[in-house]
């Protein structure tokens, strides 16, 4: 008789240890790009990033839910956060009467200045504490690897660079 | 004469599309762990993040200001996240008087049944979403990449994985 015995099938050795080394370069590098952003530009990553997205498109302007959808955010998120951006005079609203997820979030002229004055200390953020670091292999097996878990969990690749 | 024109380095194509690809796989990757393992343990990851670590010494205990460091939070972040574990009697404290960093956190027999219970499923989960997506060479890459980028920002290299 055998006896079977239901048992994980946890991670080899080396899995383990890349899975380690990624959750801990994730943390580290969030907090140092979050602290020179900071510093640099007064901008959280949070702005940073709705300022960029918003920049993607010519004319500065996303419906609500799709700026929500394309940061990952879940609506009551994104407004809330831009309800404060908005105070600062970063982006605008457009309310629309019979749909709040359907209003237009706007980038303003101080918007654009703001994200222009915090994009190249951003660069030189992110190239000095990953990208430069990295050979071109690294870079190339970084976007293959990411590609395949993003496919796998969206189900759809990003979509296509944006032109600057 | 020639102008010289202080200029952005700019990230290349390859390595922007690295960069967000980066990102976007942390962003949701972190969303899908999250939530198969409140799902499937009723744990957030930073409880998981917690229990694990204790666990990782043979007497299930820290001192709150080492634990905190591992954990790269602040120590006020870990003393509110603790409390709450406490209260769940995941954890217990052992206040040391003169030195709040100095208290000891304990993991408890129900914190050590939690994380019995919670390893295979979340295991499970980061084989699916991640780990066994990758080719073995993806993983090595992966590894190497986030050595670097750990050993530039801490200037060490992350402890030898634990016994299990």
């Amino acid at each position: 008789m055998i006896a079977v015995v239901a048992s994980t099938h946890w991670l080899t050795a080396p899995q383990e240890r890349a899975w380690r080394r990624y959750r801990r370069m994730r943390t580290l590098l969030d907090l140092q790009i979050a602290r020179d952003l900071s510093r640099d530009s007064g901008l959280s990553e949070a702005d940073y990033d709705v300022l960029s997205t918003l920049s993607e498109k010519p004319e500065g302007r996303w419906r609500a839910r799709d700026l929500a959808a394309q940061l990952l955010w879940s609506t009551s998120r994104l407004a809330h956060h831009v309800g404060r951006m908005e105070q600062r005079g970063l982006v605008a609203r457009q309310p629309c009467a019979d749909d709040a997820r359907g209003a237009l979030i706007i980038l303003t002229e101080q918007g654009q200045a703001a994200l222009r004055q915090a994009a190249p200390p951003h660069v030189a953020s992110v190239r000095r504490h990953m990208i430069d670091l990295l050979t071109a292999d690294e870079v190339a097996a970084l976007d293959a690897l990411a590609g395949k878990v993003i496919t796998h969990l969206v189900g759809e690749v990003p979509a296509e660079l944006p032109p600057r």
